[in-house]
Parts: structure tokens; sequence; C-alpha cells
């Protein structure tokens, strides 16, 4: 590094597909925000080795590799990736943190809040920075609702309500990997429900108490398609939170709505840069896209949208942050602690539907 | 009645104040929509003579008593409207019917499962007709879902969700009667929440448990605020249930979405000459307002919209029909056994929120 | 009369379809509102004594001519209302005005600006009450609008910009009256333009210029399709104006929006509860219910919507006030000058049409 | 070029403000999507050589010069980008092309349609391929909505309406240099006009005439704040076109609506991702966002949406397939001949709103 110069950090990363791509497209694009640390990219791991070179070339990934070891064992790296599916998320995780590299781990952290908070002890114990891949606290508009409701804009809260809403499940293919219990360990709940779990976490606090249903309604699925459930946070506040995969007409409809004594928020992913409040009658529609909104000093004149994959490169942005700093990526990033306090939320929901009880959601 | 003439049917009503309005002035415009009995307004009861005689005058009612016995003994009355306060429903009612009048009773039907049940029950005996109050199954919008339901048109139901949220207990004086234990029996769930209840048994069906939290935030009010539930229905369908006074933002926003495995529907009250249908990407707004949608042949041409006062017009039309055929007002009205299974379902969702457990609905 | 009753107006009626239903529910509803004066209504004339006779039983009109002439020479009438096809407005109207009864008519006033100019004239010098039937301007939030733009709430008018769209000119019989000539006289311009215009001089005040283009595009129709015009009014305003009968997916779509220097204003007549207000950030959607809004008072709790059809009772509400009264109906109600005024806007569009030049709007 | 591997192709730009992030963060993000042809970025320039060198870090460019005479000389370079202010637009476009460079400029062209007829003249005359900046026909959005209209889905065009309204126009310090007449040429015409036009070129056909009025009505700006125009295409279709940097409440409001005689279509660029379709009755909301969408094979699962300066990417992607297929842009580009013609129907607008009459469109 020459004087003057941003210095590199040397990232690998695990998984080539969905996630591999929107991670890869984001260390591409950090240079251009201005980072405290510039993303070398290292290396990349899949099992399917020419299936990884092609997305290694698209991004300019170093090395490819088909063991995630030779990146723990890789000096030149000092960040871990995990971008791959639920079930290797663990291992080469907690691998990488003992190796003294920081991590970064999708959602969800672990297959269950067991592992999650097997993942979280050894990151702590690891001493590195540790950040799960919430990537929807990165949107401008929901860091500008968690502004309002910390400042006390819309006064004490007293309901949030949240669904997240897709209709893929009924047109896939029944064997889809999504469907089955080995490979995808939960259905709409881990992929969709631990998505506005942690924004409520993030916009309200803990929740405190959960009574649900989880349903499986489509032959040959082996996860749930859907779950609703009634809850409670721990300053009071009282919603409902809901996901499904069979909601017809609904693509990627992950929508939330904040109700306080003096104000309300409502958010839908699907229209990312906008929020919507209530600061007297009616909800006014926000552009969350002037200079002083979150995020937004890096990007377009007022009006001018950003896209759902932009939200990562501000979540790396903050992560690189953290790292040069030496510091933690609470409270605006989830850390591993809050990925499992997520799974245990979720572990609460299912023990709810089985046990037709109000289940408290406790943590060991 | 001459030849040729529409016959009359004796119309005696107790309240005066929002329902006795909204009822006063149905039963005035009846006679456009050529009901097959026209309504003769016999007389009005209400405590307060002065402020009866002043919704009598403008509304054309003949006479004017302060008790409503008068009107049970009334041989010119053949049909009892109880537009009054909660607490005065059943005496009333039960009166009337046994008196061998037609009766009408507004929503919620009793103050409690148990008390609506005597009354459907009384309304049974006596072998007259019956019906509750639940206007919003006379939107057009929402028979025009009922339609799509029956005909298979969004397959197999999988979802339902509604909410009913208000903001103005946060503004309203704390002694306000809607507030107090004794005049109003429920808060939220009774007033907000029996309207959602109903229109799901209309629309899906009956409910088999709820899971909920009921919740009172505003010091010095005697009953709840808002609820939220987590429920199913007896044909496996899931879903949420909410109603709140402190939704800051929401006026009158009593909206539902059903998701069924071929489409969707969504409807909101502040809305109601819309129905938003997914019957492809998407949803789609219907002006239900064409003159072949449910009661529209009586209206206006396409876009020009009714108002929320004008269901209760087709509520009467629709008693009216049932008592000229001597014929039940089931199912597209509710029945007085559909206020007592709403008022189950209410009752569930209390003993719920206290047991903390998912309890099932039943019936006595 | 008997001492502390309302005095009464007698009513005579030409027409008896569309308007004609539409003002007779709303002269049978007036009383509900407390006017000065209540509606008798004495008689209605339509050219089939059968199809008017339907009518008059249903609305309650006392005795049914096929000649107006009767009614302008009735004792019993003191107020004439022109509720019939365009090409019977002017005869009747100042036959009835010069008799000495107050007159309604329904927009557009005349067949053409000439002859609306004689109407008013003839209004004018018989001395009645005169009022041309712009109903939209009753529409709360239309009211509520004029206030906002009244008391510079939204700064120094700027733009203006209005458009009513209906797609139903596909679909109809070719022949249908609404495409002749004789019968019509316009299409889109006279039957919807006519309304915007109005409610743009009513918000805004004066044109100054109209630049048009006017289609038929349909064989068969021998009447204008759609307009669509640039115009510039008195006060430096430039906006647009355009009405149709082919666009598709559009019902009944008249929507209008004036931009200040310090805010703006957004209304869609099939949303008609709802005023779009941007008073800062964005626009918020205002349900112009509350009691405090223009003629709320005398309808129902917040967020419970009034209909189409009620705007009529409010305009008659605000004619029996004015004739009560002794005055005119300006500024809220369109005087018959109102209607020669739009008139001679409609005129100018055509003459730019056929000139291809930006054209004054002037008058007589 | 090592076998197999994707040829390189050498970019210079000029510009390094909105126009040369947007352009810069396109080119690097370009290899993503498997373009025919790897950019190399090979040297910006700028007149300050200081923010010039920021933005040439950020983004990668390789060398930074002041004067872009050195660009056109560099036998590195096959493709000179110019997103520079529009008084620099067409003398290094020209130079660039005549020695031998392809060339993409921003839009508007050129300062006025005569200077963008020699810029076009001149590409033509090098052989080279052009095309001129406007990014909206590469919203996936928009080009679904030219292959419905293609296909034709929604059969024979009759009406199209846009809009581009903004309101920043009334903060701005008065002396910014987008109200000046040497540096901007135009304002609300040029800048906001030009897009919606190009559109409607793209969307419909080429314009007939036009009548239009223009407005300054800030103190101090020497452009235009606002212009409408009521519209003819050559297929008989009418239509208005606005934009204004006044419209309070209107952030980046771009939108259009083509009605045909088989359905509708309507768009906004703040809801980028979602076009509005009428195929029966209402418009259902698509998300452009399904794999089979335009450009969509490349981004996210369904519902995720893309950001406005994505259409740059597809916009080089595009350009960079015509250069290696040795063909031009067009049709779904603009050519230097599309951006002229955009020019002239500007001319045109400010002829009408001179002279008060309907003014050709015509070509040199």
């Amino acid at each position: 590094m020459a004087a003057g110069e941003t210095p590199t950090i040397g990232v690998a990363m695990l998984g080539y597909s969905f996630m591999g791509k929107a991670h890869s497209r984001a260390f591409r694009a950090l240079r251009e925000l201005d980072p405290p640390l510039l993303p070398e990219l290292v290396s990349l791991s899949g099992r399917n080795r020419d299936a990884a070179a092609v997305v290694a070339r698209r991004y300019g990934w170093g090395d490819v590799v088909t063991d995630w070891h030779e990146q723990v064992a890789d000096k030149r790296v000092q960040l871990f990736d995990n971008g791959g599916p639920n079930a290797v998320h663990a291992e080469p995780t907690i691998g990488a943190a003992r190796a003294g590299k920081h991590v970064f781990c999708e959602k969800p952290l672990g297959m269950d809040a067991e592992e999650s908070h097997t993942m979280w002890k050894a990151a702590e114990e690891a001493g590195v920075v540790h950040q799960c891949g919430f990537n929807y606290r990165f949107v401008p508009a929901v860091r500008l609702a968690r502004q309002m409701v910390e400042s006390g804009a819309i006064g004490k809260v007293v309901h949030f309500r949240a669904r997240y809403l897709q209709s893929w499940g009924w047109d896939a293919p029944v064997d889809d990997w999504h469907f089955t219990k080995a490979r995808a360990g939960s259905g709409a709940l881990g992929d969709l429900g631990a998505h506005i779990i942690d924004l409520s976490r993030y916009l309200v606090g803990e929740l405190a108490t959960v009574s649900a249903e989880v349903k499986t309604y489509v032959d040959g699925h082996e996860v749930d398609d859907a779950f609703v459930a009634a809850a409670e946070w721990e300053d009071g506040t009282i919603g409902t939170l809901e996901a499904s995969r069979l909601a017809r007409g609904r693509v990627n409809s992950n929508t939330f709505e904040i109700n306080g004594s003096e104000g309300s928020i409502a958010f839908d992913v699907e229209r990312l840069n906008e929020l919507q409040v209530s600061d007297g009658p009616g909800f006014r529609r926000v552009m969350v896209t002037e200079p002083e909104h979150p995020f937004m000093q890096y990007w377009w004149p007022p009006g001018h949208i950003i896209g759902w994959g932009d939200t990562f490169i501000h979540e790396f942005h903050h992560l690189l942050t953290a790292i040069a700093g030496g510091g933690t990526v609470a409270p605006h990033a989830a850390t591993f602690e809050d990925g499992y306090r997520v799974a245990e939320v979720c572990d609460a929901i299912l023990r709810s539907a089985a046990s037709g009880k109000r289940e408290p959601v406790t943590y060991r």
C-alpha cells in the first residue's frame, strides 16, 4: 500500500449462486463508495468448479477452489464471506473465525437456534468481527425508519405488523431443494420470516412471546409453506408476523407497518425507495432519495432510485468500516448474536405451532 | 293497499344516534330500489325524547316514544329494528320477536356469546325473520368477492388476513362511553373485530382456533384498545386478524386479503367501490360499479361510486325480500345465528389472551 | 306551514333518466340535511309517460306530465329543474325563468356558447336564482381544495392539469345517441371536458387561451371521441386539459392536479373522498371525511365514505339556501354565467382545433 | 487477448459529474453481464483535474486528462463517451467520430436541432456507431411496453400522455447553472421534455404537430421552468406532453400512459420496476422482474428491484453489442438521428410557444 492510498483487505467467499452473485457484485462496486478498506477478491469456493469459475471470471475473483479449507488456511484472506446454502453455514464460518478471519454469514445464520448459538460463541471467542446478512437493514428507507423510531418521531410504539408474501411456491417443482428438509431446513419461516423478525428487532426491540400456526399445503413439500403469528414485544407492543410462498399476486411483498402514539411508518420492499410516513392526516409517500437520507450521499439526485442489490454494497461498506475501526457492526448491522436471536424466535414459533401455546422467546 | 301497488310493512326503530341515522336514511331511500315491501316508519324510540324527535322529523318517523315496550305492543309494527347501544340490544329485540315482529339488530348482537345465543334462540322460537347488522356484506365489492370465492375463481383458499385500523382512540376523551366497560362491553374487538370476523366467516368459512393478544394501552380506558390473533379456519386456511383504535394515520382502514391456489382478492373499506383482484401477474383494481356487479343495477353508470351509508339500503332491501318471501336472510345476510357465532369467536379471542393458549371456537 | 316548521318550495323537474334519477334522489334526501326550504315534488315531465311514471312513483313526484309547459304554468311550482337531454335545456328553462321560477339546469348549459348566453341573460332578466349542474364542485374534497387554494395554502398556482378518461366509447353501439350530432351536440368535450373546465375555473380562475386537438376515431361517431389542449389561465398558470371516451382501463377517471409555489393538490373522482395533499415531501392521502370538512357534518364518522350521488344533495342544499336567502349561488355553485363561460371555453377549443392556432377565450 | 477470452474495447470519457459517475459505474459493472466486448477504462477528461482524478480513482479510469483532444488522438481508444455538459457535446463528439472512434453522447444531443443535425451527419459520414443517451429506453418496464405496443397487445394507439415533473426549481439558487442560457441552453424542455419526447417516439412513432406554452416563472431564471403541449403523432394519436421543475410534491415523476383500442399501459420512473397494464377491467401492477422480462435474466429473482443507475449498464451493453456486431444501435437505442429528431420536436415546441400556432415537426 502506497502512502495516501486506501489499504486493502483480502476476501474469500463461499458460494456462487444467488447470494454469491449479490455479494460479488457488491464487493466489486464497493470502491465507488470510498470504503476505508478496499476488498481484494482473493478466492471463490464452490463444489462445482466450472460454475464457480464462471462467476469468478465475471466478477474478478482471483482463485477458484472447491474446498473452503483452503480459504480458511489462506494467509492472504482477512475476511471470510459465507454466501453458501444454509447447510454449510456453520462449519466453514466457525473454521474461518478460529483461523482469525473476520466473518460474514448469510441469513439464516445456522440451521436452528442451537447451531446459530455455536457460531456466535465461536466468533466471539475468536475475537473477530462478525456480521449476519440481514440486508434489509441497509435499505435507506429502513434505516430512515429506524432513525424516526429512535428519535421519538412516532412516539411510543404500540403495533408492528409485517408480512413477507411470495407466490412462487405454487408453480415451482415440488422437488426443488427449497422444499426439502435436508437442504433448506426451513421454508417460509426461515427464508422469509427471518427477515421480518430481524426487522422487528431492529425497529421495535426484542420479542417476548409468539403464538403461531405453521402450515405445509402443497403435497411433496417437506418444509413449511406459510406461517402466521400473533406476537408481543418486550415493551408491550403487539402485532402480527406472517410469511408465505403461496400468496398469489404477491411477488416479493415484504411489508411492515409501525404504529406509534405520535405517528406511523409503512414500508414495502417492492417499493424499496419509498417510506410511507404518517405525521398528520394520512400517510405521505416519501422518496428516500434525498442526499441527507441514509446512504444516499453515494448515489443519484432525488427521485432516481437504487436497486435491491445495492443494499449489499451498504452492508459491506458498514462491515469494512467496523473492521477498519476495530469495533463491532452493532447496532446497525446484525451481528451473529442477532442472527442467533432471530433463530430463537423462529424456534419459538415452531414450538408454539406444535404446543398450541403462547411461547416465550428464550435464550440459552 | 290498492291493487298493483307495493304492500307496506310497519317499522319501529330503537336508537337515534349513528346507527339510528344510518338506518333511518336507508329505510327512507328504500323505495327507490323497488323493494317488495314499502317500509312505513311507524315510530322511533329513544330515552331522550327531544333528540329522538329531531331525528324523527328529519327522516319522517311517525311517532316518537321513550319506551320501546310501546313499539313491541304496537299492532302497526311488523318489523322491529334495534339500532341502539349494545347494552339494550337483547331485551327489546327478544321482546319484539316474542310479540311476533320480525327483528333486525345491529352488531355486535349481544354483550357476549351467551346473550347473543339467547337472542338467537328467542328469535328462532318465535319463528320470525332475524338479521344482524353486518352491513359490510352488502358492499358490492364484498359480495363480488364472495361470488368469486364460491365460484372457485381463486381456487382453494389458504390465507385470510384482515385488519380494521382506526386512530381516534388517541385523541378522544378517556371518559368517552366507548371506553367504558358498562356501556360498551368491548373495545376494538367487539366494535371493529366483530366486522372482520363476520367477513371471514362469510368469505372463507368457520374459524376453528384462535391465538390472541388483547391490550389496553391508554390510561383510563376500561376496554381493549387493540387485539391481534393468529387463526385457523376449519378448512385449513391460516391467517391473521387485528383491530386497533390506536393506529395513527389510519382513519377507518378495514381491509382484508384472501389468497387462494388460483388467485387473490384484496379490499379496503375506505375504497369501498374497488376490489383488487389477482388473476394473473399483480393485482388489478376493479371498479365494482358495472351494472352486472352486485346491487349496482340500482345505481349509477360505471365509475360513479356509492357511499358507505348505501350499504344499509341493500341490507334492508335484502331483509324485506326475505320477509316478503317467507324465508331466511341466510346466507348473504347475517342471521342472529351468525351474530351469535361471531360472539363466540370474540369470546375465544378473549379466552386465548387470558389463557395463553390456542383456543378452539366452540358453540353451545 | 305551521309555526316553527320549515317552509316548503314546489319543484318541477324535466327528465327521468340518469340525471332525473340523481336529482330525484337528492331532492328526496334533502330533508335529512335540515335545508332552509323543504322541496315538494310537484311534477315530473317526460315525453314517455310510462317511463316517467315509474320514476315518479319510485321517488314520490306528485304529477306526471308530458309537456313541460304545464310545469311552467303551474302556480305550485317555484323551482324548475331541467335534468333533460342537452337539446331541451334552453327552451323550457328560459320559459320557466320568464314565468318567475327559479331555475336549475344540468350541464352543459346550452348546445353551444350562444345558446348558453341566451339562457343566462334570460334568467338574469327574470331576476330568478339560477344554477348550472356542475356537481363536482360539491364533492367535499373539491371544496376543500378550493379552500386551500383561496387560503394561500399552496401559494401561487403555476400548473393545473386535468383529464377525464372513460373507455365505454369502444364498446357502445355506434348509433348510441351520445355519438350523434343532433342529440348530443358534443362528445367527450361537452360531456366530460365541460366538467374539468368548470373545475379549473372554480379552482384556478379564468382561462385565457387554449391550443387544442379534437378527434373522432370510431367510424360512425358524429361527435368528438377525445380532445387534448394546452392552456393558459389569466394569472399565468399553464396546464393541460384532456378528455376521452377511448381510454381503455379508465372507467370514470376524472382527475386534476394543482401545483403551487408552496404545495400541491391532486384529486380523482373515482376516489371521491380522498384529497392528495403535498405540504412537504410527497403527497399525503387525506380522507375528506372529518366533521370539519366541507359538508361532512351531515354525514358519518371519519373514514365512512359518501357516494357520487350525494354530491347532488349538497348541490340542491346550496341552491335552496340561496333561494331562501334571496341571493346568488355564486361563488361556490356555478351560475348560468358560469355555464355560459364554460361553453365559451369549449367553443375556443373547437376553434383552435380547426384553426391550428392558440385561441383566446372570449366572451360576448 | 487470449483465445476464448472476451475482446476488449478502449473507452475514453468526457465528464465526471452526475453522468460521469453514472457512466463510470456502468462501464465497471458491464463485465458482470457477459458483454461481447470488455471495456477498458483508458482515460477520463475534465477541466478540473483534481475533481476528475477523484472520480477516476473511484471507478478505475487509467489516465486523467484536461483536454479531450488527447483522448481523440489516443490510439488505445475505440469508443468516446461524452457525458459532459450540453455546451461541450458537439465539438469533442464530432472530433472523436472523425478520428474513427465510436461515439456515445448524453442527451440532449446538441444545443439545438441544428447542432444536433451536424453531430448526426458527422457521425454518419465517419461511419462509426453512434448512440444518444436516452437511458429510459433501457428500463425493463419501458422495453416491455415497447414489446406490447409492437405486438399489437394494446391494439391501435390513440392517446399518449407524458409528464416529467420535478420540484427542485423552487428551492435551488437562482444562479445555479441549470437556469442559465449559456450553459444549460434549455430548461425543463431540454432536460426533462427531451426524455418524454424520445419515449413517445420510441413507443408511438413520429410526432406530426405540437401546440405549446413555455414559461419561466422564477425571477432570475434564464431558461424555461415548464412547458405544456398538445400534440398529434403521424398515426393520428393525440396527447399531451408536459415538464416542470416547479411541481411541488413531485421529486422525479416521469410518467406516461398509452391508450390503445385493446388496452393501456402506464409507467412511472419513480416505480421503475413496475408496469401498469390494462388488459381487462382496471390496471394490474406488473413487477417487471421476471427472468423473461427484458434484461432481467442478468439480475435477481422476481420482485427484487433494480435501480435507475442500472439502466446505463443495459445501455452500454447494447452499444457494445452493436459495435461488436458491426451494426447500428437502432431501433432499441437512440441513434444520433434520434437525438436530432428529438431536438427538432423541442424546437417546434419553442416555435409554437412563440408563434401561437400549431407547428409541424419538420426535419432538415
